[in-house]
């Protein structure tokens, strides 16, 4: 009998608490293919005096993260990250950004040299030079750098998830074999998935959406047109594609029409918390940190953070001119353009079009 | 000196009053390339007693269709459709489709052979054999059969494009100096126009979408999750995108990042009426003939014609399987499904996905 996936899931918070539902009750489903308990690293804290992995391990509820839904019982909450991460052949990690350098430290040279990791970590990492990186490579290089790794990114949203209600995700991965496994994780009848090898667009674009969404945020603070809204989000989205091909290399068209792409990117444009802080910078006057504050506890956004690093790189590679949406978003983060002078920047360029870009040929 | 294009508008409607407002400007500002003069075939009505191509010409507005926004002098309104066209090399078609026959049977015969069209007409058509047709090549085959046409589309509002809000559209045509004439006769620094050879895609997507917007409306009608949303406006792209191909065989994965294809897609998922009717179906219970008669005073909409066109065409190819989305929308209209029937249709089939479609290479 071939040895079964031993699955441990990196992080406890409204994500990875609702990506273990989907995958303790596949991990029951495939009793050939998976390790029937689920391990969670769980951040231990006390939440009304008892311990959060306790809680989670006696009431099957995770009380701070997600209170309203039941986790299913083969789902083991651990609180130490090494020891949740033991033997793991498929580590998941659904932690912020800020945290994973310190997390992947903790775990480097503490895990399976042949397990596989998936990141459903949104943003875009810097490499020491400045230039852009993956972070499921950052991942990748702070575990022992040979790890294998894949993404899942999509429209979906924790709370929605868990909810069982319908929608969509899009694994990303240069193996098919790996594929072919994750899709059985974490394919559902209301989470559905499609896996693609072009795993750097899949990544990327989740970052990508969050500038997209400022710029749409500025348009609706300023009262534009639901035409101005849709002609934004298509610019946007012809400027992801063109990045994605200058500085990553390997895209595929068709991989932004998966859920990863226009159904993220949508969501993001019309629900999202970027699109509704960039619109409150422009009817209340306020500065991105001060929006910040008032709206987010302070917390900090990633579209205009994601913006400044997109300029850089855009910046240094001289392509200004190939990306007037992703520069005036960055500038009106900076204060340095008014909201208004957005669009006058974005005119001030050809129309933006796929005309003229050159794709990789269908596998 | 080389002749100049005679510009002639086939409708004053609101979509033909914006569009003769950008026309008409562009011909005085291109006075090498366009006779100043637009004329604007009116169909002569009374307004407040006065005759509407009267209001036109003495105080360039159109007191019907579209009040708010003043009309450029150099437009002349002409009541009489034949003398409208007469000498035109440039006709452009801004009526309903449910005039288009009369229409092209007057004007057949009185127009210059080496006219140009170009339709701004959305919907499906249909050949004598029940087979789908491009609206445009019905234009073409009523008139004479051989005119040159072109079709102008995209995520623009008649309303906001006379408000001078920033939008986009698509320029459909096989001849790229065609392109080059209409993107000078179009273009606006607010209008911004891109030019692509894919004609029967920019058309087509501007039918299919309302289908789309339909099972957006259903959806929203029974409450379900945003992430739903923009599942459902993926799913139907892809089925637009192999809908296209199957049927007009001509289509280029690019054609669907213009304004014509996602954008929008976008605007009438959120914005528009089909959307707005199938979740009043929803939540009235009442069938579409009867919120048609409620909430449109009886007009039509076009999200279920066109879905019914579209299931009988993928019907008699035998399709089904490949269009769950289409079909359900087409079901649920028809009384067949109840709308929580549709999920339940789009999930009993694999997941949506473009990977094993086969495209034409970039031009």
């Amino acid at each position: 009998m071939p040895q079964l996936h031993k699955i441990a899931i990196i992080g406890c918070g409204n994500w990875g608490s609702a990506i273990c539902r989907i995958v303790g009750e596949n991990a029951v489903k495939f009793p050939d293919l998976f390790d029937k308990c689920v391990r969670m690293w769980v951040f231990e804290e006390l939440v009304d005096g008892k311990k959060l992995s306790e809680i989670i391990n006696n009431e099957h509820v995770n009380r701070k993260y997600l209170p309203d839904v039941k986790l299913p019982e083969n789902v083991l909450a651990v609180p130490d990250l090494v020891e949740s991460a033991k033997d793991a052949t498929i580590l998941i990690f659904a932690i912020p950004h800020q945290f994973v350098a310190k997390t992947c430290k903790t775990l480097s040279g503490k895990i399976r040299e042949d397990a596989i990791g998936v990141s459903l970590i949104k943003g875009l990492s810097a490499s020491p030079d400045g230039s852009a990186r993956l972070i499921s490579s950052e991942v990748r290089d702070l575990l022992n750098g040979k790890i294998e790794i894949a993404v899942l990114m999509g429209a979906n949203l924790a709370n929605e998830v868990a909810e069982d209600q319908f929608c969509e995700a899009t694994i990303g991965t240069k193996n098919k074999k790996t594929g072919l496994l994750l899709k059985l994780l974490f394919d559902t009848g209301n989470f559905r998935t499609t896996v693609v090898g072009d795993l750097e667009t899949v990544e990327v674009c989740g970052a990508l959406k969050n500038v997209v969404a400022c710029a749409v945020g500025f348009s609706d603070g300023l009262g534009y047109a639901d035409t101005t809204k849709s002609a934004l989000i298509r610019i946007g989205l012809v400027e992801m594609i063109r990045f994605i091909q200058y500085f990553f290399k390997s895209t595929h068209l068709r991989t932004f029409l998966e859920s990863c792409g226009v159904a993220d990117l949508i969501t993001t444009c019309y629900g999202g918390r970027n699109r509704r802080c960039a619109a409150a910078m422009v009817y209340t006057g306020q500065s991105i940190e001060e929006v910040e504050k008032e709206l987010l506890n302070g917390q900090k956004l990633q579209g205009p953070a994601t913006a400044a690093q997109a300029s850089e790189m855009i910046e240094r590679a001289n392509l200004l001119d190939e990306f007037p949406l992703f520069v005036a978003v960055h500038k009106v983060c900076k204060g340095q353009f008014k909201p208004e002078q957005m669009l006058d920047h974005i005119r001030s360029f050809p129309v933006e079009t796929i005309d003229s870009m050159t794709f990789l040929p269908p596998p």
